[in-house]
């Protein structure tokens, strides 16, 4: 059992929760508590740490996942050191960092009813995590991000995922309007939500390849971004709200999609 | 000008900013940025903060609403101190909590268009003033809380309504089954959003006066909450996500009554 806080390992995880550099040149991100340990695809787990005082507990809800696996026993102390959260779970793991790929994923899903989701700039960590859960939700092929967005695998975005981020397939780009050039070859109909949009979101039919761009919390999208855009979709809104949350434009959009294609 | 850490009035705002029991005490909350301070209703500032280094800005930006009104200037150290902000604006005032009642927001709204929202022990600041800002982009009527909802006060909420906590009325409930009653006697339809719901959500017609009644985000409505409701509604969802984040649930509902009533 590791005890000690100067412990190389400890360090090591608490450097890896905070600092996406960290992350970046291990190839591995850290998960926290049951559920994302027991949706980790196995073959990606590559380190499993446990706290003393739950391990007897966690034996049972993780049933026979845990057993199987080995995994490295700490002391409280040593866990609160490493863990990321106010109330641990107790269990963390390190899994291996996902390379997918942009040509694959331009080719994931149905060919004519693909559903992407492109996030130019988006910073807040809880509402990349939220909308990697809804993309999932409504089985969007992927999402694509601009390289200056929230980080993946920031500690607050894999906890918003709820482990979508395990399922949905997501790149991160270096320019957007090339992307949005690429997705149009497959025949993809690219929508930017965007205030300026003339008409509202409802009255266009997602129900063939659809692609949503969602901008940045304080500014949207770029001017070059929007440009390129088949389409500028404004999602209305009374009193005087200026713009919605990231999250609930990306939400209203893709369930709108969903909706039209189960009807 | 305030320089002193140990100033009464900067620890009181610092208490205030933290404990929701000195806001209580003193009926007021916290608010802090340019938006929050140029939308917040004049009659109900109590209080007004400004760091030394950010006034003769913030004097252009505010225009003529900070001219007229007195504020008081604080070292920017003593700002940092009052602020709860990683990146403050230098702005920070003290505004009269709100009292509205459950009587006048069960009337408000148009008699046959009313649009509700009903949270039982949502438990995150940034879910629930994200709610706030989607019930106020659809028109809402108002919101209706369990006691045990998140602080509206707590400034992580207050920032995330982006202003919407001034303008749409809610009301924190110690019973939400008799606030259902309540709503039902008043020609409101009750939908729980809940995952026994054997309809999807778009089935239904929203046009009429509606409430959606969203529960706790990691124990859903208490039983006794879906007894009272007139339907079970279920928001579909693909691969395997067991649940939507609690803001993203309530803006695909709140945008569905509200694309139904401008179709």
């Amino acid at each position: 059992m590791i005890t000690s806080l100067n412990n190389k390992t400890v360090k090591e995880i608490a450097a890896l929760s905070q600092k996406g550099k960290e992350r970046n040149k291990k190839d591995v991100f850290v998960v926290e508590g049951v559920k994302m340990f027991m949706e980790a695809p196995e073959e990606r787990i590559c380190g499993i740490y446990v706290a003393g005082s739950t391990e007897q507990a966690l034996l049972k809800t993780c049933g026979e996942k845990l057993s199987r696996l080995s995994y490295e026993l700490v002391s409280d102390e040593v866990f609160g050191k490493m863990s990321d959260t106010m109330t641990p779970q107790g269990i963390l793991c390190l899994v291996q960092q996902f390379h997918h790929d942009l040509t694959f994923l331009l080719k994931n899903g149905i060919k004519e009813r693909k559903l992407f989701i492109v996030l130019e700039d988006i910073q807040d960590p809880g509402n990349l995590g939220t909308i990697f859960r809804t993309a999932e939700a409504v089985g969007a092929s992927g999402i694509i991000m601009s390289r200056h967005s929230a980080d993946v695998y920031n500690p607050k975005t894999i906890r918003s995922t709820m482990g979508s981020v395990y399922r949905v397939p997501f790149v991160s780009v270096e320019d957007i309007p090339s992307v949005i050039k690429a997705l149009q070859e497959e025949g993809v109909s690219v929508y930017a939500a965007h205030l300026g949009g003339k008409t509202c979101y409802e009255a266009f039919d997602y129900r063939k390849s659809t692609a949503f761009l969602i901008g940045n919390e304080g500014n949207g999208l770029r001017k070059e971004t929007v440009d390129c855009a088949d389409v500028l979709i404004r999602i209305p809104m009374e009193g005087s709200v200026e713009s919605l949350n990231a999250a609930v434009a990306s939400s209203v959009l893709l369930y709108e999609a969903y909706r039209q294609r189960r009807v």
